[in-house]
């Protein structure tokens, strides 16, 4: 390791995640500016020769987590209506709340959001929604990597109306967050059901022109399976496939009606799966044939989706449910094993991105995006396996210290970019008029009769 | 409510769980010695009237989480090894490290088990393995309520050695901890592939003597039933039907590999079942059909199973699950709400051990097991439904007080019953000699080769 750092990280197990899954017992990280200058033993440096030293007590110094697919700003209407048909959630409790969304409110949401993926040890997120520049801008507040993308349909929208201006609101993130550290702008059309093959078809040529990722819901539920099968004569894969838009950009979120054949397109095209779970559980939708997809070498990054349908955005929950619902489903133990949903979760994930090259592993030269868990918990003692415990014992509350691109966001559980107050003030002024518009009964969630 | 409190417990919004679910928005519960005296609004209390007061700080007071099932020493064990098959797990893992059991060993994993209940809101669990007594007086020292028995079955125990001894430890169990205000105790054979008709009938007699309830795993893998049929000609259910050891005392751990049959019998008898969503998930044991037993009005309880095949003990994980996994295996949202999963966790877990005329609801004149939540957190923040919270979106790190008949045994998370260092000290001294029986490699935690 070189003489001087900005800041030292030492004293823990650092699970690298690099090809190799490389695990340092009493490790240390050091980092210069916003990048990872070395990693190795904690002998070879030299705390005396860091601007800043980080104790992790005896704990883990990992990669941060990457989350590939939520819907962040959703926090204002977490819990609204849960357990009910798809439809009658979408009709009678989230269209007409997000009706009165404003860029105030989802700048709001996806600041509380970011407090509770930073707390929870996440890094950088994957975001599609409306009024993205106020994602981008609550990222650029909160110190948090992301990647947003407006979403873009057939009909009108809240933000942009006409789908001709979310083309040329996407234009105008991509030129405004350009040469942002943490920001980076994705071409998000919501699915194939929702948009019409000349959108999509214009919305990849978007994403090749400029490198960009294209994220997308695909195959969500049988249900879409059928009505794309209706209107064009194949599956969403398929369809997709056939309009020439499956790429090694794409970025294909939920993926859980898939046949034998889209998989081997999906593998085909090198398209990558944003796999999410807890959502997918949530929504009954069923269950992504993940083992399938990594046996035919597929890509899979770990999602929460947004927390209406999961419903929190903590990515070791989403860990624990992806190791074991595939065991259920296949009844096999071995299927999925902790290293790999890990691995899920930090390298593949930041892989599903683009942006393996910068982050999801503790490697020099990537940047500093590096999280801190303390193990000196009843829950983690003794600890015979480092994976194990991540996947199957941890949880987002155990994180203590998040660092990003070389700044360290939360250091003792406490934020250091904003004021969370602040931001939980406004969240509750925005929660009173959603109330007010379901004549709300508090007790089940449920409009008063 | 009455004149004076030995403790109030004011500002929260107040989960009854009682028949009705109701809420009280702005509640109070007050409690002498270690009997719930009065719920309700809090205008109706005066606080100066009590001997100590807690603040819920605007968040949820409730009845502490009833865990049906687990295995609390093996902590000792947790991540030791996972994701292999069944066989390879017990054999070249658990047994040799158990083959090393003792008391000592075994009241330390639990101390430290009641530590990680406790943190995560559980305020009364049901334990299953060798060396029960230690077990009891560690949830004695930890002010937990428990529910213990001697794991029985037909070849030689660790502890007592031959099955006539188990029966002796387990009279001597049931004389010992007669009038113990915590600790009741259950008759525990292992389950109807390890145990010969004799025992299961003897256990039976034991428990209907003595009018407490009988702990069993049954039909938890489909291969079980295999072999039960092969053995008896009967489903593991049909053979204890057949045998005439199914009661409303007893509680089948598991029931994942029912039929119709089955189900039915379950429901004639009144059996109680214990549900294990993550283990049985974990272990891919399956899906039990939960939707289909609560459907025959059989009462069914959450439970964790042991932190080895989980690997955590937080009930708030559980519910989660529980509320999860039964939408993805039916594709129906609505089949398992989020108060019904509730119920699960608290007053039907008290019905499951017989022991709902005491706990698992705050009402007046019931024991004092009372947990608070606070909600001031991004996770929780606005809350529109507060099952839906509990469950969704809440986890055990939430919760800052727990009261155990009437004892505040956790304030602001800080355990008061014990010396939580000197625990885990104990318990790293256990892995050390674990490890060294497995020549240890710890970055994958398999033997080293």
């Amino acid at each position: 390791m070189s003489e001087s750092h900005d800041l030292l990280i030492v004293n823990g197990t650092v699970v690298t995640m690099d090809e190799d899954d490389r695990v340092i017992e009493n490790g240390a990280v050091a980092v210069a500016d916003d990048t990872i200058e070395s990693v190795g033993s904690a002998g070879k440096v030299n705390p005396k020769n860091a601007a800043r030293v980080i104790d992790a007590n005896g704990g883990i110094i990992m990669p941060g987590l990457v989350n590939t697919h939520t819907h962040a700003s959703m926090t204002c209407f977490r819990g609204l209506a849960d357990d009910m048909e798809l439809m009658t959630w979408l009709n009678d409790y989230i269209f007409p709340a997000e009706a009165k969304l404003t860029r105030d409110r989802v700048y709001t949401g996806a600041l509380l959001a970011c407090a509770e993926m930073t707390l929870s040890g996440t890094t950088c997120f994957s975001d599609m929604y409306l009024f993205e520049d106020a994602v981008a801008e609550a990222a650029d507040k909160a110190g948090m990597r992301a990647v947003v993308g407006e979403v873009l349909y057939d009909f009108d929208s809240p933000n942009y109306g006409p789908i001709e201006k979310g083309f040329e609101y996407t234009e105008y993130l991509i030129e405004k967050w350009r040469e942002h550290p943490l920001v980076n702008i994705a071409i998000e059309p919501h699915s194939p059901y929702l948009c019409a093959p000349d959108l999509l078809k214009r919305a990849a040529d978007l994403s090749e022109r400029h490198n960009i990722p294209m994220i997308v819901h695909v195959a969500e539920t049988w249900k879409e399976v059928e009505t794309t099968k209706e209107r064009y004569g194949l599956s969403p894969v398929a369809h997709m496939a056939n309009i020439g838009v499956l790429s090694p950009r794409l970025v294909a979120c939920h993926c859980v009606a898939l046949d034998k054949n889209d998989i081997r397109l999906v593998a085909d095209h090198d398209v990558k799966v944003s796999h999410n779970p807890e959502s997918n559980m949530k929504l009954a939708s069923g269950i992504a044939p993940v083992p399938e997809m990594l046996e035919a070498g597929i890509c899979v990054g770990l999602g929460t989706d947004g927390p209406t349908s999961n419903n929190n955005l903590d990515m070791f929950m989403e860990m624990d449910a992806a190791a074991k619902i595939h065991k259920a489903a296949t009844l096999d133990p071995t299927v999925m094993d902790a290293v790999k949903v890990l691995r899920m979760a930090t390298i593949d994930a930041a892989r599903t991105l683009g942006i393996d090259d910068q982050i999801g592993s503790l490697e020099q030269g990537k940047k500093a995006d590096i999280i801190v868990i303390d193990t000196n918990k009843p829950h983690l003692i003794p600890m015979y396996n480092v994976f194990s415990h991540l996947v199957y014992s941890a949880c987002g509350n155990d994180v203590t210290t998040v660092i990003i691109n070389g700044m360290p966001v939360m250091t003792d559980r406490q934020l250091t970019m904003f004021d969370l107050n602040r931001a939980i003030k406004d969240m509750q002024d925005i929660a009173e008029d959603v109330r007010s518009l379901h004549d709300w009964d508090g007790r089940t969630g449920q409009r008063a009769r």
